[in-house]
C-alpha cells in the first residue's frame, strides 16, 4: 500500500474516532448524572435531571445514526491496514450503528416513554403486591419489544435477538444446555443442603447486635483498599441500591448500603461493586472513550464482581486475613473466629429474592427468569399467566410456595425497564468467575493460602492483563478462552460450588 | 398582523429558544462538573475532567456562533409582536452572539490555554510570594485582553469594554464618581475607627477554643434554613473556596469551609453563599434554561449575598434570634450575649486580604484593584510596575505597608483567570444591597425588630418578586430602580455603614 493511501485511511480513522469519542463523552455525562441522581441529588432536582438525561440520550442517538458515521464505518471495514485495536473499534461501532439505525426515532421515543411509565407502575404494583396494576404496562413493553425484535430481524429464535443485546454471541442454543446442566446438579445439591440444615441449623446474627455505620465504612474501605481499589481515582458512597459506575478515566465510583444490624450486607455489596470498579480502573487508559477501552460485556463485568465477592470474600481464608480489622472495628461483636464468620457469610436459604440468594440458589433464580422470558418471546406466553407460571416453577425447583407476587414475579426492576434478556448474564458471570479462579490457581498456586496472607495484589495483577486491559478487543467468549485456555463452560463452577458447599455442610 | 404571520414568528421564536436551551444545557453541565470537581472529585479525575470541560465549552461556542443563530436573532429583532420576556431573551442572546462571533476561534483557544497556564503559574508565585514568576503570564494575558478589546471594538475607553462584560452598561464614567464618593467618606471613617480601636481593643476569640465541625454544620444549616434555603432543592457541602452554583431548576448547591477555631468564618460563608443560592432558587422556573430565567448580573448576585451576610447576619438582632441555637451547638463557648457576638462578627481591621475584609475596608480593596486595572488598560501601566503601584496605593489608603506580594497584588485569583473588570461588581453588590435594605424597610417596617423575631420569611418574600423572579427581564440598573424607586446610588450604603460603625465604635 502506498504511503499516500495509508495517510487517507488514517485520516478516515481519525474522523471516525473523533465521532466515537464524542458519543462516549455523552455517555459518560449520562453516567455521571445518573450516579449523582442515585447518591446525592436533592429530591426536587428530578424533573431537570430527566430533561437533561433525555436530551443527552437524543444527542447521542443522533450522532450515532448520522449517515456520515455509517459511511466512515463502511470505508474502514473495506481496508486491511487497521490494527487489531482499531478493528475492534470499527466492529463495535458497526454493531451499535446497525442497531440504532434500524429503530425509527418515533419508536425509540415511544419506547422510552412506555418504560418510564412502566417503572412507576411497577414500583406501586410491587409495594401493593398487585400484579394487575403492572400487567397492562408489561403487556405494552413486551409488545414493543417484539416490535423491536422485528425491526432488528435476523435469523434464529426471536429471544436470541434480546440475548445477543446483553451478551454478544449468546443464543438460546447456547444457554439451554448450559442451564440444563446447572439445574441437573444444583437442585439435588440444594436438597442435600436442606436436609443437613434440618439436622444442624445455620448460625444467625444475634438480634440485639448493632454495627455502627462509621465502623462499617472503615472496615469496608479497608477491604476495598486491600482488593486494590485506588481511592485517589474513585469514591465509595451510599445509595439505596448499590452500583458501580466507570464514569471517567481516573474517576470510578461505587456505592453500598448500610444496615446497622447486618455488616455482611454492606461488606459483600462493597466487595461486589469493588470487583466491578477494579475492572473499570484497569481498563486501558490509552483507549479511553472508545469501545476498545470499554468493558466488553455484562457477563464479564459480573465475573469480576462475583470473583471478589464470593470466591475471595466468602472463604475461611478471607476471614482469616480480615479478622483483626473486623475485631478492631466491631469490638462489641461476639468472639467469632474466621470459620464462624465464614459460615454466617455462606448461609444457604431458599428465600424468594434473587439478590439475597446464596451461590447455590442464585443461578436457579436466574434460570427461572430465563425460562419465563423464553416462553414470553418464543412461545407467546400471555402476560396474564406470568404469576401462575412463575409460582409453579418456583415451587417445583425450590420446594416452597410463593406467598405473594411482591416476592415473586414483581421483585426485579429489569422488566419494568424493558430489559428482557439481561438476567442470563448474571449466571455467565458466575461461570466465568469460577473458570478464572481455576486458571489463576494453576498460575499462582493454592489461592486459599494466598488469600489468607492478606496480600491479594498478585490476583489483581493476574486479572489486569488477561481481562481488564483487554477491554473490548475480543468478544466475551474469545476473551475467556484466551484468559483461561478453554471456552466458557459450566464445569468449573459446578466443581467449585459442590466442593465448597459439600465441605461447609459436611455432605458426603 | 395576520394569524398566519404571527404563526411564522412563533415558529421562528420556538426554533430560536430551542437552540438557546441547548446552549444553557451545555452551560449547566459545565456548572455541574465544576461543582463536582471542587467538592468530591477524586484527584486522579482531573485530566478527564479538563477534557470534558473544554469539550463542552467548544460545543457551546460552536452552537452560539452558528450562523443560523445569527439569522434567527436578526429575524426576531425585526418584529414587534414579541412580549417583554421574549424580547429580553432576544436582547441577551444578541449580546452573547455578537461577542462570541467577534472572537476568532483560534484566539479563544489560545486565550484559554494562556489562562490555564497562568493559573498554575499564579498558584506557585503566590505560594512563593514571587511576582516575577507570574509577571510574564500576566503580561501575556493583558496583551491578549487588549487584543480582545480591539476585537470587540466600541466607543469609550478601552477599560469600558471589560467593565461592560461583567456588569452590562457600567463604564468608567459611571464608576469613577461612585468610587470617588465612597473613598472620600470611607477613608476618614476608617481612620476614626482606628483611633477608637487604639483606645478600646476589639474582643477576640480565645486561642484555645474549638468549635466542632458537626456542630458548625448543624448551626449553619439551621441559619440557612431560617433564611429560606430549600434543602429539598439543594445541598450544602464543603470546599476549599466557598461558592454557590445554580446548576438546575430544583437543584442549587453551595459550599462552605470549616475552621475549628473560628465558627464565624463558616457562618458568614454560609450566609453569603445562601444569599446567592436563594436568588437561584427564586428564579422563574417557567423561564428556566433561557436568559429570562437567569440571574441578571454579578453585581445583583452579589447584592443578594451581601444583604444576608452583612445586613442581616452582622447585626445584634440576628444574634438575638440565633443565640439559643448557637448556645445549644457550642455549649463550651463563653457565655457571650448577642451584643458581644455581634461585636466579634464586625471587627474592623486593616488586614491585607480583600476576602477577609470588613464592610468599611472591603470597598477600598475593590477600588484599589479598579484603579490599577484602569491604569493597565487605559494608561498602559507596564506590568513590572504593578507591585510598586499596588503597595504605594495601599499604604496611602490603609496606612500600613504591604510586607510581601503574596498578601498584595498576588492575593486574588481573578487576574490569573483573565477576569479583568470583575472586581467592581463586588462594590456594586454592596451598594445595591444597602439600597434594597432601605426600600425593604420602607415596606416592612423596622428590620431590626423583624430580624430579631427570627422569622425572616417576609424579607425573602419581598426580594422574590422584585429581584429573583425578574431574572434578566431588565438590565441591572433598571432592575434596581424598579425594585427601589431610585437609580443605583452610593448614598444608602454610606448612610448604612456610617451609622452602623458609628454606633459599634461609639464614634461621634
Amino acid at each position: 500500500m502506498t504511503d499516500e493511501r495509508i495517510g487517507v485511511i488514517m485520516e478516515t480513522y481519525e474522523a471516525f474516532i473523533g465521532r466515537v469519542k464524542d458519543i462516549h463523552r455523552l455517555g459518560a455525562l449520562q453516567g455521571h448524572l445518573g450516579w449523582d441522581q442515585e447518591t446525592i441529588m436533592p429530591a426536587k432536582g428530578s424533573d431537570a435531571r430527566s430533561d437533561i438525561l433525555s436530551w443527552l440520550a437524543a444527542e447521542s442517538h443522533s450522532r450515532l445514526t448520522d449517515p456520515a458515521m455509517g459511511h466512515l464505518i463502511s470505508e474502514l471495514e473495506r481496508n486491511e491496514s487497521l490494527d487489531d485495536d482499531q478493528r475492534s473499534n470499527v466492529r463495535e461501532m458497526r454493531r451499535s450503528y446497525d442497531k440504532a439505525v434500524k429503530l425509527p426515532a418515533e419508536f425509540v421515543a415511544a419506547f422510552a416513554k412506555a418504560k418510564s411509565e412502566a417503572l412507576l407502575a411497577w414500583q406501586k404494583a410491587r409495594a401493593n403486591s398487585n400484579f394487575s396494576e403492572f400487567q397492562p404496562h408489561l403487556e405494552q413493553l413486551v409488545g414493543m419489544t417484539k416490535q423491536k425484535i422485528a425491526y432488528f430481524g435476523g435469523e434464529g429464535q426471536p429471544y436470541d435477538v434480546l440475548l445477543d443485546e446483553f451478551e454478544v454471541g449468546m443464543k438460546v442454543t447456547d444457554y439451554d444446555p448450559l442451564f440444563e446442566g446447572l439445574r441437573a446438579r444444583l437442585v439435588p445439591l440444594l436438597h442435600k443442603i436442606q436436609v443437613a440444615q434440618h439436622e444442624r441449623p445455620d448460625p444467625i446474627l444475634p438480634e440485639s447486635l448493632r454495627f455502627s455505620i462509621p465502623a462499617q465504612t472503615a472496615f469496608c474501605s479497608h477491604v476495598a483498599s486491600k482488593m486494590g481499589f485506588d481511592f485517589d481515582a474513585g469514591r465509595m458512597d451510599a445509595s439505596t441500591h448499590p452500583f458501580s459506575a466507570g464514569l471517567w478515566p481516573g474517576d470510578t465510583r461505587f456505592t453500598t448500603r448500610f444496615d446497622e444490624r447486618d455488616p455482611f450486607s454492606c461488606l459483600y455489596a462493597v466487595m461486589h461493586e469493588t470487583g466491578h470498579a477494579l475492572y473499570e480502573q484497569g481498563l486501558s487508559k490509552g483507549h479511553s472513550m472508545t469501545p476498545r477501552g470499554d468493558a466488553v460485556s455484562l457477563g464479564v463485568h459480573e465475573s469480576q464482581s462475583r470473583f471478589w465477592e464470593n470466591q475471595v470474600g466468602r472463604t475461611p481464608a478471607f476471614w482469616k486475613a480480615v479478622l483483626p480489622s473486623f475485631q478492631e472495628q466491631f469490638p462489641d461483636a461476639p468472639d467469632w473466629d474466621a470459620a464462624t464468620l465464614n459460615r454466617i457469610a455462606n448461609t444457604v436459604s431458599t428465600g424468594f429474592i434473587r439478590v439475597e440468594a446464596d451461590e447455590v440458589t442464585y443461578n436457579l433464580h436466574v434460570m427461572l427468569r430465563y425460562e419465563i422470558e423464553k416462553k414470553i418471546f418464543n412461545e407467546n406466553l400471555p402476560i396474564e399467566q406470568l404469576p401462575e407460571t412463575w409460582n409453579a416453577m418456583f415451587e417445583e425447583w425450590f420446594g416452597v410456595q410463593v406467598p405473594h407476587d411482591g416476592v415473586g414475579c414483581l421483585q426485579d426492576i429489569h422488566w419494568s425497564m424493558g430489559a428482557f434478556g439481561y438476567f442470563p448474564t448474571y449466571t455467565l458471570g458466575n461461570l466465568y468467575a469460577a473458570q478464572l479462579l481455576e486458571s489463576m490457581s494453576d498460575d499462582l498456586g493454592d489461592l486459599d493460602t494466598l488469600i489468607a496472607t492478606g496480600d491479594w495484589s498478585s490476583m489483581l495483577q493476574w486479572l489486569r492483563p488477561r481481562i481488564h486491559e483487554q477491554g473490548s478487543k475480543h468478544t466475551p467468549a474469545e476473551l475467556i478462552e484466551l484468559a483461561t485456555g478453554s471456552p466458557p463452560s459450566p464445569e468449573p463452577f459446578l466443581r467449585y460450588v459442590e466442593e465448597k458447599y459439600g465441605s461447609l455442610y459436611g455432605l458426603e
